[in-house]
């Protein structure tokens, strides 16, 4: 089977690394040269909104999946004539939009941070003495590792807030005094069949995802897989699903939801027993899911703007480092750490070898 | 770094899948245009003596190695003026001479099945009185998959059998009637470093590799250890070496060594921490090597002309597909399947799930 997928960045390239044992073959369509799955993958450099390229790609593969969500609706809908894509577009449309996302997770029972529409400075203000500062003012679409959010404490900083996201449709958020930030990898085959990974617990700075650990029988496991089910069902899910948390007491407040592989799911390659990648290839072709059982005590270092000492690294027993064949830059994600031990003690001792952390 | 390898088959494939983690690229030589490793790397379609095609090879990568012991040993020479190639080409010479690779193990202190040169019918009877039969006859250079072997149980085959051969330089070798078929996967390091793998039992079936188990705190792994330290120095190894051995008794007796990955290792891709391509690269490439320790109980079985029910082996928990994207044909392998239980027991119950065990 080829399988096309939308976007040539590290997690289309972790997918194709994953897929090929299973025997797919990868067609990328990225517009940027140097896309990081282009070396391990046939690469169609093309736009998003080039139909010749659409149709190429269509034309060349069984399947398409994407690797990001603001890969253009259109794309989508134009592809999808054409050849089978999954997620489903609904799952993409919904998780494009914070609005919509949200609605959707109340709507199936899940709990959210309290939220409100915004689309001008006066539902900003109105929004604002509603939920009460501090609150998040986000963009409704385009958001990803922090951008597009802006943290508001006092009523001052409305109007220069809403003049700085541009007038975007955008909603407010209450901010939360959450105790941890968890998520869940999920999977959902075509045949409805569904596996779910252990919670992680994330750590982000700036933004962005920083740290990952595995958790084992965590007593939010079954609320979380939970609302990740009733999720899948409704949009009629196939493929990997991440879905962020805040946890506060014993509530699960769902932050937002990735259609596809995730950052915080990296560490499956080696601490599950069959990795978030794979799984995500398994659903969208049709096949049986892996086990998603913890291998060890896991966690996930970013390696993000400039790389470690790569022999101090691998000098780590346990230490898997995955690099994304990207330039330095900063804030760039240009690869991961995972440590995997067999007991709490030995990732902990681990950790501390560990750069950044 | 950009590494080349001879050679385009699934060990090529499965080197470059666990390459590009390390931020690795690959080019590839190989003259079969559906090179299996082709799809994942760079592939130069053309012939191991086009001096072209070795000129470009080298002119585009920082080291070269290979995934085969039959490639020619002028490729080789001409390739290591321009590029440092491992393991070196004295390893690799000796492993193409069934008769230098003996001498070499009993030079070393590894003891050997008996074994005499024979380069004429007359040789073949003197060895077959002096060794004694059952023995077999096996053509010193490219052998490979019991490719090139005769059993020979009467002095009455002896003259059709060197027929047979052609007259081409060969050893006859003493039948052992061995208890156990060991192989140990080890790996050298530029800077001398060196790792073992837990030593595993294969199981041939037509002269062809089909099942591979490891094996935890064996009684002969100390030994096996100790013969391979002493190739390894001997040769100035750098890279992953696989030595094969009949078990008699306490006795070890090496049967054939193969400078490069091996087929009876596939199963470190998940049963070790890391697995042996990794470390070959690791090794290459100058890197600190990486833990050799089992991950759980593992078993691999060779996918032999045939593919089984995919579906049906995903289904089974801890089971691993590998498949080389070959088209099925007689004798041909096309992947492999690792089944990484955390129990020998579980490992046995799901070893009855399999196809072909």
């Amino acid at each position: 089977m080829k399988i096309g997928i939308l976007g040539g960045g590290q997690l289309a390239r972790m997918l194709a690394l994953a897929g090929y044992p299973l025997g797919f073959e990868f067609v990328v369509l990225c517009p940027a040269a140097d896309a990081c799955a282009a070396p391990m993958s046939e690469h169609l450099c093309a736009g998003f909104d080039d139909s010749e390229a659409l149709q190429l790609l269509a034309s060349r593969v069984d399947r398409v999946t994407y690797e990001f969500e603001s890969v253009p609706a259109e794309t989508v809908e134009y592809l999808n004539d054409l050849v089978p894509v999954y997620p489903p577009p609904q799952a993409l449309a919904t998780s494009r939009d914070r609005l919509h996302e949200k609605k959707l997770f109340n709507k199936l029972g899940i709990d959210t941070a309290p939220f409100m529409a915004v689309e001008s400075l006066d539902d900003l203000q109105q929004a604002a003495a509603r939920i009460g500062l501090p609150a998040i003012l986000k963009t409704r679409t385009l958001g990803y590792d922090g951008k597009g959010q802006q943290r508001l404490h006092e009523h001052s900083q409305l109007s220069s807030a809403w003049e700085e996201i541009d007038a975007a449709a955008a909603i407010l958020e209450g901010l939360v005094p959450f105790e941890r930030e968890l998520s869940i990898i999920a999977a959902r085959s075509l045949s409805g069949e569904m596996v779910f990974y252990p919670l992680c617990e994330n750590r982000h700075e700036a933004g962005i995802l920083h740290f990952s650990t595995s958790l084992q029988d965590d007593p939010m496991q079954e609320l979380a897989e939970d609302y990740a089910q009733r999720l899948l069902e409704h949009l009629d899910y196939v493929g990997v699903v991440a879905i962020e948390f805040f946890q506060l007491d014993d509530q699960l407040l769902a932050n937002e939801m990735a259609p596809r592989v995730h950052n915080s799911g990296h560490w499956t390659i080696e601490g599950a027993v069959t990795s978030q990648f794979e799984n995500h290839l398994r659903a969208v072709a049709g096949l049986p899911l892996g086990s998603t059982e913890l291998t060890g005590h896991s966690g996930m270092l970013n390696l993000i703007g400039e790389l470690p000492d790569i022999d101090a690294v691998l000098a780590i027993p346990g230490a898997h480092l995955h690099l994304y064949g990207k330039a330095p830059q900063p804030g760039r994600k240009l690869g991961h750490i995972t440590l995997c031990m067999n007991s709490e003690k030995k990732l902990k001792q681990a950790l501390t070898q560990m750069p950044g952390i």
